[in-house]
């Protein structure tokens, strides 16, 4: 695939994030005003409410662009997701007929405000970056114990909580919680002195089902996907999380990215899952490449100083696809939602940089790493961490936008009143 | 508090569920027609969206009645929960003017076919029996070991999936998943061979909030309660569940009872929660007595046999009560929404009948329940389970109604195609 040529200029920029081969789909506003659909192109964002109400857009079973959140279109089907894609491909193409038409509606990207692009009607986190566990289970349980025996069969997943996921620029407040040190005989109530991001991507069910779907039935059933933070409180976690699993550990936001990057416009950049460690059961097997190939980096600005990247990888680093997380996700019959969340778990590649969470960076808190003049074993207040992805394609980047967040100091106690 | 009378008969038998004291509300059909909210009372429901149509109830901010589910109400506040109760009361008591023009809008409860009272937004399972997590953990981990060590500190919950919750009635498939014995060096992936139910019953939240609330505050949130059967394949649960918690085991289904038994008709049922074993932080310290005196029974019955009482328990058994838990999950800033569903956790008594679960009543299959002239580990396919529940007042009571589901047989291998 090479890049496909806009009338929009800065949509044929080789190194920008959304040229005519991306056409993500996001909510923004402007002025004030509502949140309403929109596509980004270049530096500019179509609004594809006001195009679908001009009659630019026509849609089988429309209108289904008029809401703040595109689970209307998720809802029609891979047919009606196709003709809109196809349908925006050809409005923004170079030479397109309709190019005057379609100046009223085009806004510039950066007078925009994003918001959530879906509503998120469930929230599930998984921890299939083998990497990433065995760092981690190497950190609690030793290396002889690092991976969980399940973890080589299953994709392991827990649910979390869709209320508290939020939109890339949304700040996060230091949560407090019950939290204590192996030196304490018993629990403290206290801010979290060990807060983390996980570098994720998201991907979201655009179809439901309503009992066990296959590996391929669920890759055809994901509508896109994001990238993800999973803000994490170490210390509440450390201490709630046996015998059930991270609770308000997890509970007090996860970022995404405002774009919802569609499974078409990853079509040219699948990839296969690594090497089997141990054969998986026939109902997890892929079919094919499920996988993408997408770029991945965090950086931490810590507040009133410049951006550091500290973690570099790639997507390709996961040991299980999102179609085997969902085919696994449906197999005791769990009905899926149209808006469903799965986010991948924390993506860690084999090297010390390229790991997706301050715990791993700083192996626990033990070898900090350097931020420009500073190091950080987790976030401190004010500092700002952003995730970036996409993927590279010959002359054109796939780019999925930031997904940012600044953590906030704590509050005073919030029972002490 | 004594029975109050209703000119509608039925309503006044002191063994009945749906006395003018209690008021539950409910969502019904008959005929084939649309689902639409009601009230029980005695053998009737009223049809409130009906009445509310006719000008007979008028509430703040109306119509909040015209839904397939209660959230709109629950939405409005609970200065209009009670306003509406009041309003109930007076036009269901003995000697209420309107009963003539009410007439028309009650529909009997036998005719009626019963739906999900509310959306349910997200749902949150938690452990907090003393009892249940002491047998359970025993079972497990040894009796030195049974209560994990956060358990006296931490109401312990996890993330259930709000796509799973289903109304009585409807009935359960046995589901497939991963399953190791303990003999086996590899998972199979086979039908659950030891499903199981929990005793529980569910607090609604009908209230949101976006920061961490007291005890006081969370227990003014809560709308109601429901019976609640958290469906549960051990053996799926024994092999998934480290290190991140129940996860497929608990996704098959969750069955609620079809009436939300109002906060407000459980008051005069107010109980404290047992002795503290060890002194909470005070966060979760309770201003008074936030459980309920409400018995509880679970049924078994074979297919086409008789059923029988398999275990009687009390919600007052509860460590930990539903506004604790409602406060805990909120410490994080984990925003709340209305129609949240949190289910208490297996209740269980400290008499081997007074278990709230199959695993508990046989001791992990070790020592099988009698139940007619059969015998039973875990559940089997046929079988009907049915919970019920009661608070006992002088001379009348408020009912649950059912909480019931039958086992439906595995399907064939659902990958097998």
């Amino acid at each position: 695939m090479r890049l496909a040529k806009s009338w929009i200029d800065s949509a044929n920029d080789p190194d920008g994030a959304f040229p005519l081969n991306n056409l993500p789909y996001g909510v923004f506003s402007t002025g004030g005003g509502a949140p309403r659909c929109g596509v980004a192109i270049g530096e500019m964002i179509l609004d594809v409410a006001a195009a679908e109400r001009a009659g630019l857009i026509a849609l089988p079973g429309g209108p289904l662009l008029q809401g703040a959140a595109w689970n209307a279109l998720m809802q029609a089907g891979a047919e009606v997701w196709k003709a809109l894609r196809a349908r925006l491909t050809a409005l923004l193409a170079e030479g397109a007929a309709e190019a005057e038409a379609l100046r009223p509606h085009l806004v510039a990207r950066g007078e925009a405000i994003m918001h959530l692009p879906f509503a998120v009607a469930e929230f599930t986190d998984f921890y299939a970056s083998r990497h990433h566990a065995t760092n981690v289970g190497t950190m609690f349980r030793g290396a002889e114990n690092a991976l969980p025996p399940n973890w080589l069969s299953i994709p392991i997943g827990y649910n979390g909580r869709a209320s508290s996921v939020v939109v890339s620029g949304t700040p996060v407040r230091r949560p407090w919680g019950q939290v204590k040190r192996p030196d304490e005989a018993l629990p403290r109530f206290a801010p979290s002195a060990r807060f983390d991001i996980e570098l994720e991507v998201g991907a979201i069910v655009g179809q439901p089902s309503d009992g066990p779907v296959s590996v391929a039935e669920a890759d055809a059933m994901i509508f896109g996907y994001v990238l993800l933070n999973d803000w994490s409180a170490r210390d509440i976690q450390a201490w709630e999380y046996q015998p059930l699993g991270p609770f308000q550990a997890k509970a007090t936001a996860t970022s995404i990215s405002p774009w919802i990057v569609t499974a078409e416009a990853l079509a040219p950049f699948r990839a296969p899952t690594p090497e089997r460690a141990r054969d998986l059961l026939p109902y997890l097997r892929e079919p094919g490449p499920m996988l993408y190939d997408i770029d991945l980096s965090v950086d931490l600005a810590p507040k009133d100083k410049p951006a550091v990247t500290i973690a570099r990888t790639n997507y390709r680093e996961m040991y299980y696809s999102a179609a085997q997380q969902l085919a696994h996700h449906t197999t005791s019959g769990c009905p899926m939602r149209v808006g469903d969340l799965l986010g991948s778990g924390t993506i860690s590649g084999p090297e010390p940089d390229s790991r997706g969470a301050l715990l791993e960076l700083s192996w626990g808190g033990r070898t900090p790493i350097s931020v420009g003049d500073e190091t950080r074993s987790f976030i401190e207040d004010g500092d700002t961490l952003t995730l970036r992805g996409h993927a590279q394609g010959d002359g054109y980047r796939i780019g999925f936008g930031d997904c940012t967040g600044t953590l906030l100091p704590a509050q005073g106690d919030p029972y002490a009143r």
